[in-house]
């Protein structure tokens, strides 16, 4: 059986550091022989979300990212963090794809968290926000997690990461996604 | 001396239970001889904000916004609670305006903030999220709140509260906001 | 295979509300054949944690109760909310059973966290808390939740909650928490 | 007029890097004519806060320590982080003098937030949970904060920080703390 597993980086910017990052775990989660869709936000160009513009219906193109979610047994993101929180931009996404009827497609999957930041605060502060919307949404969420501080000298010139330490926290992150994703214990038994 | 306080809904739809409840907020700035600037998120009409679009420049929809809350002393915002936190269209509006230099406009306002919801959970976890993000930008956050759960019923055809202790409250609150912004003590004293 | 679950209540007072929230999902763990645990800080008698207690040596009790937490799978807790987070007593017992060593107990357990309170907040600032510590101990948290609010008008003279659809979350959560704790994705793959 | 503060180290231990960066930002106070009143929780000697307790009576020494908060106009504390949040007897503090009738000694207090680690985490996520209780209690917090890495290797032999762009930050933070405590904008004004 092979885990289907959505990534996510946080922030639009084609050169950011949680592309960067996201990027590692993608080849990770590829080792590990999981078939991994990577969502891009800015590709994704949603608009902000207007509960009129619902009203009239959901945008196709949100309907299409919830499909792809759906189809998915675990999530893994990326994010920085903008002002001790997340992006206005990853919520926004969260928050329009949780609006998806019949199930929001992201009850019952499997996440996991990660982030990496230019300064010193390690992104710990928008993690704790994005784990709250997370489990608001029936996630269940790895307790771990993989956080890079000064990321401006954080990877080396191939995309690499100097620090291996933190590179076997992101291959053990990756391994938990995909085991309890296959697993999917709220999916299948206790719901 | 009279005091200048932005307000602002944080959801855009028209019919929206915060831009009932702020309504009432600035019905009591305004008893309170205050001067007040509503700021609309759906007509402010952001874009996504994405790092490759602020290195083009700030867009001057941006830079407009940015210049009526730097004008202001206070800052009262009455938002909905979405998936646990706040609305990404709230916090893109807030990552833009913290993006402008040579400084960001919440930098040592007075800040009060206000919530409804149709559900239960008083938007109470969503006003934590508001209130760790403008901690960041230096907001001096008054402690009080308000928070009205199953908005639905909660005000009359006229638009006023059902229940009189609420209104106390908001009055209370938007008391506090005018003269603690007035005092301004990080602006003035103390920095 | 029998799954073995550790309940906990976050309040010491006899009468709790807590207690008896508690209670009900004890009752729904034994309906699903688990082994339950019920650990009560009130008897455990906690000092408070300090460092220069736990340099003679962590005290005989902490380490009593850390093995009984380390010999279930998993791990339910009810607990009131204390000024916007959880009781100071409730988080003692963790920081305690957390220096214990080689292995803190939390480590790879499955957990479930309730709540009630006198008041209409439904506990949810105190549950964010909980999870924030749980999680940086290595708890799979269980997105679902339960929280009681109005307690002294939730349960009959019975010790039954009047509302049928709590009692029935109440039913889930424990039947998810010992489907999961069986599965025991953490302590088992993926690691 | 001189204000006065009341100054609190989080952790127990004699030896502990917040008495260290605490003492810091007492010579600082001192500096700017403020009256002082270090509280020291291991003296303080709490028992964990249990209802049947408080039904009997509030301890006399609960009783001592609300009177000398109630007497200061601000409040300091240094906090290091147990488990992504504040340790166990900090809170116990805090909730037994949230207990204290007529008036628990917090309301309207204006209080600054410190912390050093041993660890990269900063204190950050405990600091956001100190933040949380002390608004649930009436506290106008100061935006700003201090919060120290690696603690082991960042005093000098005196006591000193090495890194003198931190102890600016605790100038300019316990500065602030004294001016808006004397302004008192809520105790005053607005309430």
């Amino acid at each position: 059986m092979t885990a289907r597993i959505v990534a996510l980086a946080g922030s639009l910017r084609l050169g950011s550091y949680n592309r960067k990052l996201l990027k590692l775990a993608v080849q990770e989660l590829e080792k590990l022989k999981a078939e991994v869709d990577v969502v891009d936000l800015k590709t994704a160009n949603l608009v902000v979300y207007d509960g009129d513009i619902e009203g009239v219906g959901i945008p196709p193109e949100v309907t299409a990212l919830a499909e792809r979610v759906s189809r998915a047994q675990g999530i893994v993101i990326s994010t920085p963090e903008y002002n001790h929180s997340i992006p206005g931009g990853l919520k926004n996404f969260i928050d329009w794809l949780s609006r998806v009827r019949p199930q929001q497609p992201f009850q019952d999957k499997v996440g996991a968290i990660m982030g990496a930041t230019a300064g010193v605060g390690l992104t710990l502060r928008g993690q704790l926000v994005l784990r709250q919307s997370l489990t608001a949404l029936g996630v269940l969420l790895l307790p771990g997690n993989v956080a890079v501080a000064r990321a401006a000298d954080a990877f080396d010139e191939t995309g690499a990461l100097k620090d291996s330490r933190t590179q076997e926290l992101i291959a053990k992150l990756m391994s938990q996604l995909v085991h309890v994703s296959l697993a999917n214990p709220l999916a299948t038994k206790g719901t």
